[in-house]
Parts: C-alpha cells; sequence; structure tokens
C-alpha cells in the first residue's frame, strides 16, 4: 500500500533505533509515500542501533542528536534545513526512556534524580524540539508533529511505573506547545496512545508479555502492530488531517473504550 | 456515624426497592443527617418492593409517581411542595431499567421500542423531574440534584448492553439542564458514577457476580457499598459541595483509573 | 488532491443535502478516491434537495430511506449489495434532526414525544444501520463506520438544546455497537465531532453566527471546514486507519482542548 | 457551618501564605470541623507570611519544609508523627510556583532548567510527600490526600504557561501513587481542579483579573471561592468519600463543563 501520500514532504524522524521500532517502520512509510526524511537518534542508540542499513534504504542522512542538549538539537535543525534546501513538514517524536525502571525501582521508591532524567528525555525533549522549529521557522504551513504516547497517560498500569507521569507530561506539553504553533504558524501536534508494541524498548518492561497478551484480548481488534501505527502516522503527516490538533488520539484496536473482556471474566472465575 | 449536615434540608427520594437499594440507604442516611424526606417510587415498584417499612422508619410519606407519566411528576412535585410547606432542597434519581435486558435481547440486537422505553424510564425521567423542578419553581438556592449512573456511559461492557447508552442520555441530560438550573436557580446537579452494587436490580444483569469480582479485584480500595454510595450522596446533597455542577463523579474505590491489575494479569496468564 | 486511497472500496453515504453539507463534500472525495458509492437521504429530503445533480456527479445510484424505519433501512442494504455485487467498505452516518429547536421550544422546556424522535433520527438511527449491517453481513472486513457528532455531547452549547443529548447518545451508541461489530466483523466504527460549519442544517439554529465566529477564534487553526472533514472521512474509511475503533475524534482546528482566548478575553475587557 | 467532621482526625497542610490562601481556609475548617493540624510551608514563604498567626488561632506547630528536600520532607513527617502521637489521617498539597512564569519567559521560549524546578516544586513535591507518607506508615487506614489542581492540566489557557504541564504532571503523580496507597494502606488520594481564586500566588499571572471574570461569567454558578473549596476539601479528608480515589475532582460552578456562554458571544458580537 502506496499512495503518494507525503509527496514533496520533509521530515524529521526521531527514535528509530532496529527493525521493530515505530519510528523504523514510520521512516519506511514515509520513504513509500514519496517523503524525503532525516534520520535522528541519540548518539548511544546510533551506536547500538541498525541505523545505517535504514538510513541507506531511505536515502536519508543521519544526524546523531541528544534530545536533553539544547545544543544537539539547533544543529540538528541547522543540518536538517540544509540538508533539505528549506523548511520541512513533519516530525515523529519517538522517543522514551525511564531511569527508575532500568533501575529496578519501584514506582513508589523512585529515586527523583533519575525521574528529572526521565522527564527530561521521555516528555521535555518534545518541548526542546518544538522551540528550536519555532525559533527557527523550521516547518512549512500545515506541517505536522507527532509524539508517541500510551495510555498510562491516563489509567494506571503498575508496570508502565514513571513512564506514566513522563507521558502525561509529554501530552500536556504537544497540548500546550500545539496551541501556540497552531496559531503562529498553522502547524499542528498531536501524540498517537499506541496499543503496547512488541519492540526492544516496549519488551523490557517488566510482565510486558502478560500485559501485551491483556490488551490484546480486552481490544476488539486486537492490539495494533507497529506496522499500523506508522500507517497511521503518515495519515497525520498528510494534508488530509489538516485540522486536527492538540489531540491524543487513541491507535489501540478499541482497547481505550472497552471496559470489560467476557472472555477475560469467564477465565478468572474459572480460575477460581 | 452522623453530623446533622442535611439538618433542616428537604428532598425527594426516587427508587427505593428494597433495603439493598443505594436509594434506601441514601435515605435512611439523610434522615440521620437530620433531612425531612419523601420517598416515590413506580407504582408497581411499590406493590413489589417493602418500602412502608422505610417510610415508617423515616417518618416519610410515600407518593407514587411512574416518572414516564409528566403527570404523576407534577403530582408528586405538588404534594412534596405540599408537604414540606414549601420550596426542598435535594433529589435523588436512582432509576434504571432495561426492556432489552429484560427481554434477553443483545444488544446487537435490540428492539427499538424497547429501547425508546430503557432511555425514557433511566434518562428522559431525569429531564421531566428536573423540568417539573423548575416550572413549579420547587428548589431552593442551592439545592442539589443527584442521578445514579455507571462508568458503562464511558467504557464498553458488553452485558451491561443498551443500559450504557441510558447512562450516556442521563449524564448528557444532568450536563445540559445543570447549566440552566445553575444559571436560573443556583441549584447543582450531578451523577455519580458507582461500583457495580449488589442490589436486586444489578443483580438481574448477566454475569454481574464475575463482573462484580472483577470490579472488585481492579479497584485498589475495591468495590464501593451502597453504604458508601449513601454517605456519598450526603456530601453532595450538603452545604459542603456547593460550587460541584454538572459532573460526573466516580465513586468506585479507583477503579475508573486503573487500566490493569498484576493479579488479574498473573492469573490470565497461569491459566494458559 | 487525490490519492486513490479508496481504490476498489464501495460505501453508503447518509446525508447529502446540499453542496454545503459535509455527506455531500464526503460523497465527492470518496469518489475522487477511486471509490464507488450509493447515497441515500430521507424521501422528504430528497425531494428538497439537489441530490440528483451529486448522483450524476458521482454515477451513484439514489436509495431513499427514512432511518426511522427498519424496513427501509433493510432496503437500503438489500438494493445497496445488489448494486455493488456484494458486501462493501464503509457508510457515512450524517444525519440529525432537533424537533424541539424547530418548534422553538427552549432546553428546559422540551416536548417529550419531539425529544424521542431527535434521539430516534439523531441517534438511534445509527443503530438502525449497524443493526441491518450486521444482520446481513454487508460489511467486509476492516470495514469502516463514521458518524458526525459534535462537541456539545461533552460540553454545554446552550443554544444546541437538544442535540446534545442526541449527540451523546450517538458516541455511545457508536462506541457500544464499535465493540460488537470490532469483534464479529472486525469493522471499525468512530464519530467525528466537527467544528460548526455553515451547512443548511447548520445555519438553522438560533445564534449560529455568533457561535461560528467565536468558535472560529478560539481554535487555533480556525474552524474546520467541510471540505476538509470529508478529507478526514476519507482517512478513516481507508486502510490506513484500521486499528482506530470506538473512538470520537475532533477535527476542529483545536478547539476542544482550547480553554480561553486572549484576544477574547481582550475584548470583553474592552467592552466592560 | 462546622459538624465535627473531622472529629478525632489530624493532618498535615502545605501552602498556608496569607488569609487569601486556599490552604489558610482549609486549616481554618479543619480545624473547626474537630481535626488537629501541623502547618508547613517553605521556609522562605515562612518568613514573608503571616503563618504564625494561623498557627496560634489552630493551635498548630508550624514545621518549615521545603518540599524540594527530601530530608525536610522526612523531617516533617518525624515531627509530625511524633507531635500527633501517632499516625494521621489527611493531608493538602497547595503548592505550586512557575520559575519561566516568574522570569516573564513566554511558554514556547520556556528555559528548562526553570521548567525542571517548576516540575519540582509543583508536581513531583507530591511525590515526595507520598513516598515519605509511605515509608514511614504516617497515614491511617482510610487516610485522604488531597492536591491543588487546575483546569490548564486539560485545556490550554496561554497565560497559564508551563503550569499547565506541571497541573499535568500532579495529576498522573497523584493517580499513579493512589493506585499504590489505595492497594497498600487503603488510603485515597485526589486532585482537586479549582476556579481561578484570588490568591496572592494566583493575582501574580498576566493577565490574572480578565481571565478570572470570563471563568466567573462561564461558570453557571459563578466561580468557586476559597472558603468553598476549603469546605470541599473537608468533605474528602472526612469519611464520608472513602470510595473516591484517583480522580481529578472538577470545583468551578460548573466551567469544565460549559463551553460557551450566551452574553459572551453577544458581547463579541457587539463589539464587532
Amino acid at each position: 500500500m502506496a499512495h503518494h501520500l507525503l509527496e514533496g514532504k520533509k521530515g524529521i524522524i526521531f527514535g528509530a533505533l532496529d527493525e521493530k521500532s515505530i519510528a523504523w517502520k514510520t521512516a519506511q512509510k514515509c520513504v513509500a509515500e514519496g517523503a524525503e526524511i532525516v534520520l535522528t537518534n541519540a548518539p548511544i542508540a546510533l551506536r547500538m542501533g541498525a541505523i545505517n542499513q535504514l538510513a541507506e534504504e531511505c536515502n536519508a542522512p543521519v544526524i546523531p542528536a541528544d534530545v536533553t542538549s539544547p545544543e544537539d538539537i539547533q544543529n540538528l535543525f541547522d543540518k536538517s534545513l540544509e540538508h533539505f534546501g528549506g523548511k520541512f513538514d513533519f516530525i515523529l517524536h519517538s522517543i522514551g526512556m525511564s531511569l527508575n525502571v532500568r533501575k529496578g525501582k519501584h514506582y513508589t521508591e523512585a529515586n527523583y534524580d533519575f525521574m528529572h532524567k526521565t522527564l527530561d528525555i521521555s516528555a521535555i525533549s518534545l518541548h526542546r524540539v518544538l522551540q528550536a522549529a519555532l525559533q527557527k521557522d523550521a516547518l512549512n504551513e500545515w506541517g505536522s508533529v507527532v509524539a508517541l504516547s500510551y495510555i498510562a497517560a491516563q489509567r494506571v498500569f503498575p508496570d508502565y511505573n514513571e513512564m506514566a507521569d513522563a507521558k502525561s507530561l509529554l501530552e500536556s506539553i504537544a497540548r500546550s506547545f500545539g496551541y501556540h504553533l497552531g496559531k503562529q504558524k498553522k502547524v499542528r501536534v498531536n501524540t498517537i496512545s499506541q496499543s503496547p508494541t512488541i519492540t526492544t524498548a516496549g519488551s523490557g518492561i517488566k510482565g510486558f508479555d502478560g500485559f501485551y497478551n491483556y490488551a490484546d484480548k480486552m481490544s476488539p481488534l486486537g492490539n495494533a502492530s507497529s506496522d499500523e501505527c506508522a500507517d497511521y502516522c503518515v495519515t497525520l503527516f498528510s494534508d488530509y488531517t489538516r485540522m486536527v490538533t492538540m489531540q491524543n488520539l487513541f491507535h489501540d484496536g478499541g482497547f481505550s473504550f472497552t471496559g470489560m473482556n467476557e472472555e477475560i471474566i469467564r477465565s478468572l472465575s474459572n480460575g477460581e
């Protein structure tokens, strides 16, 4: 499936780590739909990942940027503007990392230096990116920014730990900055709240498999895959969705509005 | 526990069927807190129920009213105004009935005459009550109306069937009419979205027990009981909550904002 | 703009009245994107409208159907299945009418027979359509149903009157039936909550112009037009959004998440 | 009005600055309802404020604590446990401060060190307080924690700047930690989303007066006062609301669910 939906459009993709990443799939789909892209990730992630393979496939430069560093982001925008020969149209923010999770700290025992770093990397990074976009006037009118979120921003999923708070903050920043970018630049900003996805990042979370299966059962259409998420991103970067902004859009097979599932109830009753 | 919270207040309680009913408990608590009340229910429910026992205990008249009949509601208000010797302060709407559920119709096979009756009894009845209150100028300033709802208005619980739609409509009517009663009469209108409760009405629903246990496990504080719901109603009728209006208030031990529960995931994994 | 997004897809469009209608624009866009369509509307609307012109332009049959009549809907589905030579892929429900508004009744003075008719036409009609779709197994896997809604389902806009309640009910039905269609048929059901739109239907509402301008000012991107709404419908009918279901999607230039606007505050302050 | 609602209960009140503060009023009401309290605030705020007057009136010790310092919070809990002679029952968190606002930075030009401090003081402070409560096992079963929030956590109010993001984070922390405190200790945690209030803190915000008046007009019951907010806090600390947890509760005269106001539309139309 490819319909030249992004013909003539240009954008930056943050967070493609390996071929399981949503960002990786989105990069591929954007290019298949006619876009030109720049790939970026943290220097350390670039070393671990296989991004050069993707860069070659997409004919895209890789510009390293630590999203906690304003200078790196400035540099990324300067180089991207240079590479594209002018303004561009879309940004995917697919970045998240929890230090307390990595260190095995329970939510109630969070270390606050770690928490600040988690918020900085996973949420405030979006503010930095949008601030740079605005200051450098880097985005064309009717440009589109998408950041990936998760329903833990609305409801408690205990194992998701402090990332829940990071995603709440991320969604708030998307909304707050989206207001200003909308008024000043006619640029839209949204978050996609995606099903749990079997990515290298996702699978690190304790109890991920049990939860993945639970969400899959609960969702009338099953969990949304990273491929499907990439398709959805394409629509949000396209000109078909110009008036959608400041929204958190659930892409989850119906999970978010399903309160219970008969089979789960049944298997609980049998288990007792 | 009783603190004279409703000293000098007067109100109408709809829907006390038997001692398991939330309305029954609320009637008792209101009286214990110093209120005078009028009890009402549909003529048929009055015949089935034990309401005279409650009426005696609460020293309250029972005025039958079919909530689908404007005349009955007019009569109820006239008689209540007469009984109280003037305006009154609060109303509890605890009314719901699904004909399609009773007739065993699956949601997708709903009969539309039944559906209209369900909506009429369970939701539009609130509009009728509020219309009568406004037309007869029956409520004192800072009066308070509470209607009981359920989270199926927000998320799908398949066995709850068309009552989900009725509760959505009920919450909308509370909000819409609440705006006008607020502006014109300084009266507030809210809905309480209550845990599944073991009432005679609740237990009629297919799969109720399985669901009750599921909700109890999912809620960090467990399911809220009808006694606790009655306490919460008292606060909403009291002068401590004068500026709360047009809200749907979850009273559910945390169920509404809990996305998953580790024990449920675990017992699902073990079952496989 | 047209990208063959709906190549090979077939669908029914309800509610195209004249060239200002969202349904009219959506019909045109669907055909431009490669879809085959059937047009339908109430017999009385067909007589008033200019639908034959659209039908010719779209090479589409017009099959009259009163959405309050199960027989009419059955007939519409039978004829559509016949016309398409099999199952089809999408449905647009763009139907709404308030009798109390027409009759000039204030919300607090609603006539209940009128209210039932309003709910029947504007909301329960969606249930009837989905019931027919399920019973006749009319939709292909990964089919998509969209119904048009309005933010009055969430917040009170006094002039919108009982249509607020109708839209709440509509969104609940979309969610409830969406669960079952998702599980049984892999079909998705969503509502779009659209900006106020200058349509023949919209402009009938008292105070519409004042409100249209207010919403336009409040929305960082301005009000979404009917053309833009049609584009958005196309994405929801396409294969790019397969995992979006049971959602209410705001298409409103950011109105829904904007709490206030500096210019409005300023002009209020100046006026005083 | 006082009904011994908090007879025998003990709690800590954060954030009483002067007699306009919500925390000040809440302290007074809690004592009037029979509670014993400890007052606390940042050392610098204690020097500026008139808290000794309140302390005397309430017969309460003042224990300084900088909420960004874990040691200070530990010390506060230790001293409070000692003062009360054991566990206590409630906590009010009424703390917020935005460095970017103070420094006159527009939201889009935020300084990130300032932003981290804003989040630390205004939101992460709640996590610190709850962590200390849990680690020291300081709260009785059915204890209650309330933090004050604002609707900018849900919708954009441009002048509210980064405090919007801080309040989103605060609400998320209340929910996340509320889950664990609920399960482990049967303690509830909620936020109150209060009307704009004429406090010393509130009035510092640019354009506050214009906004205060706008909110007052939009709210069917007008803005909620700090006195009324204190009353509402009392209900949430009392035993009448034991099953309400992980909620954000609007206390705003109906503002949150009002979409527009006829008079505002009219005055906008006249102004043009």
